[in-house]
């Protein structure tokens, strides 16, 4: 009888998540007590019909060094959610093709929606005396997953917002005999972390962007634009960074004001076109030469700005989660605790994956100023640490070169 | 009696825009014969206000070396269109203060409108016998200057948008199990030489980005959605390269079919939103998940993907500049000749700068395959050197750092 370990990859993609699935990969091959290293491919919803690879192929190969720099999720991704009802069919249907894949632990690579997955397979586990562990690996350019001081994922789109908006504000103020705006529109639905990073791109004091929004607290449109206005007289080429997500005091989101808004799988609304919305509105409002750029998916999927740091840390909550699931760890995530002190040390560690599936943190009150238009450097402090160092990401004719999966 | 020389930049600027800027100015600094190195600021709109700087503040504050790999225009730009009338009384208001700085050689870096500037100037100074040269250093991300090989500048924005699409696919294929279509709009009104090198991304035949669409060639929703359709049959995430220039056969461009579009100041039409038109026409028609990215100003600014080739040869059209002016040289633009054979090679030239102003070369008709869908193989042989190489840029706090003027 062999002992095996299966590792699945669910919801939006990050920089790094593919480094974490090189995490669980590496240390599954180095332990002893573990035989196959198996892959859900589409995550749950692919390995309930049946579809998984072992990922010994990786070695034959030759592509597993690639797997770590790839972006996108090597094994495909899902949007499933299990049922709440613990006696839906699918569970049994599910723990029956674990053990007969020998199945002795599950990583689920994700964030909060593939948390509850853990969550329940856990509590379903633990209802009917299943041996079998299931760990999840946080990943999420979020950042919004609670209990961990940083989700893995954020640090490498934090590192792609701030160099993007750094290279923006200088091509905007190419000009700089002639007043503009420049609306940048970055990804975050709830919580504005992402957004926040954007004020790492500032080269001096009184820099770009000059003006930072976050979903976290109220949108005024008629604020903003007395602040844009203040803000021109002391810059000529003004460059405000905003978040998808951000909505006026009665929620509604701004960019509903301008457009149809779909949903998506999960009931979650399609955001799209703040920063356009904006831009019209400045420009109508104020005259003057405006325009918008949507960072859109290169957030997390941009393998030329990669975080040393948070690369590391990806492959870690891989690695680590194997360990502890070999211990008898399960229906916990890995957690990354911050030490305090001047250097920038993190210790791995685990929490109760039912508590942090379904809350979203975002960014706390007191490090965003108390106009609504900045942030603090308290979050600074906190966030500039996790974009250090860069990666060389394998190269072929000019290019980085990937890993597919079907040796393509 | 001092000899000096003065460099200003104009247009949009590029990625090694600065590169030909460092060229001119460490060649200035190099020839015994010139004394100061001038900088026009916002190129000859704002030297007609008097704004110049010495050259020399570079190497006293320390930033000469940052210059080389900063995006935008260091010196600052302009859109402005000299008089056709060489009569005009700004032409010896310009030719005095040329005159009171001492200037034996104007260089300026840009595209079509600033290569009309040189050709005037130029003109101006051969009718009125002034000893005064005027070169042309070419800068485009578009590549659609005539009688060179290629433009310092298209190399790194292939490079981005090859780097970006490659990107994008792994991103879009992580939901392998379900069909989609996304739709890149990259820049290029008239000439989709960047568009074309989307190619580039394909990492094996059949790889995305499968359909690319080009200005050069009418382009018909019709035919588009059943070439989109027939590509779904083999490619579950279909990536789409649209120019943003695209438009159909009257010449109307695809996103006047749904926007007002305004016109920038030389009356070029402000393209936006062919993209985002034709995501709603393929959601509207075949009812499957589609998403839009326009690559945006990060095409024209993004550091982290410099083309080490093309910053080579951006520095090179600058110092070579200078080698000509001081043996006489007026009236040219520097151009690039390949060298025929198998190892890329190219020889710095000289062509008459008045034969290339407001002339666009686009891409022949035949290196676009006849269904209008894509490029061939001779595109692609002759960009994929174009993008060779890697450049480091210097780092600070885990961020690119640029040069800024001002000292800032």
């Amino acid at each position: 009888m062999s002992k095996n370990i299966l590792v699945g990859q669910s919801g939006g993609p990050t920089a790094v998540i593919n480094g974490s699935l090189y995490g669980v990969i590496t240390k599954g091959f180095e332990m002893p007590q573990i035989d196959h290293v198996y892959g859900m491919v589409n995550g749950i919803e692919g390995f309930l019909h049946g579809q998984m690879m072992d990922m010994q192929t990786l070695i034959k190969d030759g592509t597993l060094p690639l797997v770590k720099t790839t972006p996108g999720a090597y094994l495909g991704s899902c949007r499933y959610k299990l049922p709440e009802d613990l006696a839906d069919p699918v569970y049994p249907e599910l723990f029956t093709r674990f053990e007969e894949h020998e199945i002795e632990a599950v990583f689920y690579i994700g964030g909060n929606d593939s948390m509850d997955t853990v969550s329940k397979l856990s509590r379903y586990a633990a209802q009917h005396e299943s041996p079998i562990r299931f760990i999840g690996i946080p990943k999420t350019i979020d950042n919004d997953l609670v209990m961990t001081d940083h989700t893995p994922g954020f640090g490498s789109a934090a590192k792609y917002v701030a160099s993007t908006v750094r290279e923006i504000a200088v091509d905007a103020s190419v000009y700089d005999n002639k007043p503009s705006v420049t609306i940048v529109e970055i990804m975050g639905r709830h919580a504005g972390w992402l957004t926040a990073a954007s004020a790492l791109a500032r080269m001096f004091k009184g820099d770009n962007p000059v003006l930072i929004y976050l979903p976290e607290t109220a949108f005024h449109p008629e604020t903003f634009l007395a602040q844009v206005r203040r803000a021109l007289e002391t810059t000529t080429n003004l460059v405000v960074c905003i978040s998808e997500g951000i909505h006026d005091n009665t929620g509604t989101f701004i960019c509903e004001y301008a457009n149809d808004v779909g949903t998506d799988t999960f009931g979650h609304k399609m955001l799209t076109g703040s920063g356009k919305y904006l831009e019209n509105l400045v420009k109508e409002t104020l005259g003057i030469k405006v325009r918008s750029v949507e960072l859109n998916v290169s957030q997390r999927c941009s393998s030329a700005c990669l975080s040393r740091t948070d690369l590391q840390e990806a492959i870690l909550a891989g690695s680590y989660g194997v360990e502890r699931a070999m211990e008898g760890a399960t229906g916990v995530m890995i957690t990354f605790e911050r030490k305090e002190g001047d250097s920038y040390e993190m210790t791995p560690g685990t929490a109760d994956v039912t508590k942090i599936c379904n809350e979203e943190k975002t960014v706390p009150a007191d490090w965003i100023t108390p106009d609504g238009s900045d942030v603090t450097e308290a979050f600074l402090n906190y966030a500039r640490p996790l974009i250090q160092g860069q990666v060389e990401v394998p190269q072929k004719d000019g290019l980085p070169y990937f890993a597919f999966r079907n040796g393509k």
